[in-house]
């Protein structure tokens, strides 16, 4: 039996099936794509992801990804720089930001505290946060960790180091999703609403 | 607002956006991860993509893909020349050859008859085939596009052009799937495995 597939296209099916989430069909769909692109899109896809991998790091104060030394909401004029909101990933910065509700800045710890996964407080960047907090100038600091046991812990870790610093520490509130469906809510969702309860 | 994502990640988040079955959410995701790739990796990567599309050609004898002239089935010393499997798509080729059933030579018809979708004859590869009938030297023709409507079409089609051409032209065999189920069987394929029963 000959080869099944041209090396060349088998190594653009074996990339793609690397991605996370993409099996072996959805790769080779992506690759058969590829191959019907005019030759210079494929060069923009190519060129897309050199580029990106080679200009994208973290700002040098929150810890976001950007291309520039300081991201653009850290180098913001208007932002309340007295207010640190504490996220896990990158992406947690987006939601907030589309939310136009939040003006102060951010701050990546690039994961959560999980040991079944061997990440410990070393790999987050939480002493790069506690410098930030160090300098004296923020009075507030936001835990926005997702609701998880790992979010959690890693809040509940983050916060014990914060307070000796003469820091408000305060964590996102919990309760039902606005245009949820209170037969649908978990148990402890519901508590935790009923717990939160507030003055009307 | 600040830009929420730094100009080279939208790019890229952007691009992977493109591709087929890739949402705005599971481009971020592909996007975030080649961001963490080493940067070796994600070099890898985009010089498979350019590789592929530029090496990537059709056969000049069946039009399955392949990077030299002629694809490595038709080139086989060992392969029967006189039968030739006539299929959609280059996938439908590996299909074939994963059965390791088949030793004829194919033909890559690159998609279906499809007026909907404005594909019509004269798009496919079907001239080709065409001319490799004519040069005699085939038996059988054997039609293996997919048992959809266009398939079907496209099958009848191609077939009343190679039938002046005093070639033999046969079809896939209808029937229900090894190991399914008959009672999850629609009831067109349990009317053609009735039609194409056989004696045991």
């Amino acid at each position: 039996m000959a080869a099944l597939q041209a090396a060349p296209l088998a190594r653009l099916v074996e990339q793609f099936e690397r991605l996370p989430g993409i099996g072996r069909k959805t790769a080779q769909r992506l690759a058969f794509f590829v191959l019907d692109l005019p030759e210079g899109e494929a060069e923009q896809f190519a060129a897309a992801i050199v580029e990106a991998r080679q200009k994208i790091h973290c700002c040098s104060v929150c810890q976001n990804l950007t291309d520039s030394d300081v991201c653009p909401v850290c180098a913001a004029a208007d932002r309340d720089r007295r207010t640190i909101c504490v996220v896990e990933d990158p992406r947690d910065v987006e939601a907030f930001e589309r939310t136009r509700d939040y003006n102060g800045l951010y701050h990546v710890l690039h994961g959560v505290i999980s040991p079944m996964d061997g990440v410990g407080p070393e790999q987050l960047r939480i002493k790069e946060l506690l410098a930030r907090v160090n300098n004296g100038e923020v009075d507030e600091v936001i835990m926005a960790t997702n609701p998880t046991v790992e979010g959690e812990a890693t809040a509940m870790y983050v916060s014990r180091l914060l307070k000796p610093l003469n820091v408000k520490v305060t964590r996102l509130a919990y309760g039902i999703p606005v245009g949820g469906d209170l037969q649908y809510a978990d148990e402890v969702t519901l508590s935790r609403a009923l717990e939160g309860r507030n003055l009307l």
